[in-house]
């Protein structure tokens, strides 16, 4: 998508440590308009899969999960990070791994919100290595729903967690980052 | 708001331990449609306001905050909780005690995305005590930015931080629970 490659361009700043900083408009500051221009897309590209409700983890991806869920008229549903171990049996739990942080989160989702009735679109702000979406693909089976695909707004592809994913399950990202470096900058898909 | 003190009284569950379960529409589930019907009435109760920007905390704010911002065409930023000690000096940061969690969190925000231009509406779900408000209302005064009022979902009146903070600025609060008991129900303000 042309306007989010400009968007990072412009305003997204490449750090060491293979960090991209996109926090002015999309996961710290959140361009709200910006991110409904992604919500249609999101729309356009899964309008007719019979989507009944989107997912997401919190935190970053519940600004633009909500503005998306908007255009298909259906609620969403954030799975939360649990630091405790005793989960009850009410819920749906995954494991995943942040390469952010180096550690590895419960994340969890009430049983009460995720049905074999359900066709679920997964939307998150980052794919990398595919962890914390391969965390919610593994409750959406538990759950019975079925998966229309995953909704992403910025792919480090050479992550290589994209490739994995795309072996489960549909994945359509906005941008997606073949390289990136503080010194050569973003090198996008389709460049 | 009518709208809301009947939903709560329709899908809220009252439990042993002071807490009211409202996830499956405010914060685990979130009923998007339902939260813009919010959204409006903060924008109208605001709308004269001048307002720049939207502040909330992560996570469950972050929802409400989005579908609001849209009316008031302006960017959300959403205070991040942080595990380190220590902070950079390019954040601002306050200390924040959890009602349900019982322990401490300190909430950061960038001092790119708050400045002396900025008048600023905060953004919650829940008012109990008032911590994590008056956490943000700090932030806001470190950045010298005015702020014009909260605008909260569900205020627990009994617990005393919606008076405490009504002492420092505006506060609206959609629903305002006086009295609530697994045996008795909620009674609301203006029932």
């Amino acid at each position: 998508m042309r306007l989010l490659q400009e968007r990072i361009r412009k305003d997204g700043r490449v750090l060491p440590g293979d960090v991209l900083k996109v926090d002015s408009f999309l996961n710290h500051q959140l361009d709200v308009p910006f991110l409904c221009e992604l919500g249609k897309e999101f729309h356009r590209l899964f309008s007719d899969c019979g989507i009944t409700k989107l997912l997401t983890v919190e935190a970053s991806g519940i600004g633009l999960a909500c503005l998306t869920a908007q255009y298909f008229g259906v609620p969403v549903v954030f799975a939360k990070k649990s630091k405790s171990k005793n989960l009850s049996d009410s819920v749906f739990s995954s494991s995943v791994e942040s390469y952010t942080h180096g550690n590895t989160n419960t994340v969890i989702v009430s049983k009460q919100y995720l049905s074999p009735d359900d066709t679920v679109l997964i939307i998150d702000d980052f794919l990398a290595t595919g962890s914390a979406l391969k965390g919610l693909l593994d409750i959406c089976r538990q759950a019975g729903a079925a998966v229309a695909g995953c909704g992403i707004a910025v792919e480090k592809v050479y992550q290589g967690g994209g490739e994995e994913l795309r072996a489960e399950c549909r994945v359509e990202s906005l941008a997606r980052i073949l390289s990136m470096s503080v010194e050569n900058g973003i090198e996008f898909f389709g460049d």
